[in-house]
């Protein structure tokens, strides 16, 4: 029965079309992506308040609140303040890392790939999540919470000091203390996630390249 | 009745003794230094303990406890949370104002100026009201506060900008955007308050001593 055969194939393919596009249930990837974007809707709402009010000012109502949801909501996708807070710095501290392991891997002399970190290091700095890492003081997180975030932190500076060691090896890096080098260095770069506006006239990028730049140089003429 | 007339005198001499010495009443600079000395330990006990677990989670009945005495014994000296915080940061942020101004009266070019007031800075901000100065975001104050506590941060801020014109003027600093040079050094100086400890091989005017002359110099060779 050909005629038969064929009706089941085009009743098997509009099936398919309709699961595919119009079907009101969503399929696992659909609800994946979904589940994901209202994951970071949340996250990038906290962040902001975060940054805006202080940690201790903002609870996850008011964040519910402008996001037009309910606090179980939030809940449900991140869990309580402390473990949004917790996602938000985690965030900021491995766009940090990834940028060390970039600069770590890219050519040049030492000097060249530390000032590639730095640039990117204060442009994070600059963001969202990375305004976070710096306006988190440790106690703001509990106990778990806190190992966790030094961790992190403690990984980033050991990248540093890693990248000026290279410089100094190489001779493009000037010979000093490296933790102390590490420290000046991301003492300066930390600061803007605490005085930079986006209603400013410069550029992140264009901040952290001057930035840089006086590290580099120091204030002493040459 | 030569007698009685010295007898008089010694009662009078007597007195005048216990007056000044042995009285159980306190004299009015008594009182006054009293009440300074209580005022002064309050808030250092405070200070400290800010800086130790942070303000949010610091409660001024913790302070009391220290203290081994009331909490109304402290709102007696200083007020409510809020004006013992204020009062913490004002005392931080005056020494920089002092320290500002005498380095701009000293003698020397504008980068010697500039230096000198670098290295009193940061050996501020490793004490402790120069630290509570550092870890206190202006969030944790109330809006009153916080307006007094922003008018003398920019004061520091503007006495930094004029020893960096006076340098560039001179020429014994490299020409560049002053605002930028100052958020430069403050935030290199200014993060010792995070991650100095006083338990550490080096001492405060050390540390100092390092910081300055890298930014003087920068990291790429000369």
């Amino acid at each position: 029965m050909p005629i038969g055969f064929l009706s089941r194939e085009v009743v098997h393919q509009t099936r398919l079309h309709l699961n595919s596009a119009a079907s009101p249930f969503q399929t696992p990837v659909q609800r994946r992506n979904a589940r994901a974007a209202k994951r970071d809707a949340v996250l990038r709402a906290a962040v902001q308040m975060f940054n805006e009010r202080g940690f201790h000012q903002t609870s996850l109502d008011d964040v519910a609140a402008r996001l037009g949801v309910s606090k179980p909501t939030i809940y449900h996708y991140l869990g309580n303040k402390d473990q949004v807070l917790l996602e938000c710095v985690t965030i900021g501290l491995n766009q940090l890392i990834e940028a060390a392991e970039t600069s770590h891997q890219s050519p040049g002399t030492g000097a060249e790939r530390l000032a590639a970190f730095l640039q990117r290091y204060a442009e994070i700095n600059m963001d969202d999540f990375g305004r976070c890492v710096n306006r988190t003081p440790d106690e703001a997180l509990c106990p778990e919470s806190r190992t966790q975030f030094r961790t992190l932190k403690r990984q980033i500076d050991t990248a540093m000091r890693g990248l000026i060691e290279e410089g100094i090896a190489d001779g493009s890096i000037a010979p000093t203390d490296p933790k102390m080098l590490a420290f000046t260095l991301a003492g300066a770069l930390n600061w803007p996630a605490r005085w930079y506006e986006a209603s400013g006239s410069q550029s992140p990028e264009q901040i952290a390249r001057q930035l840089v730049a006086l590290l580099g140089h120091g204030f002493i003429p040459r």
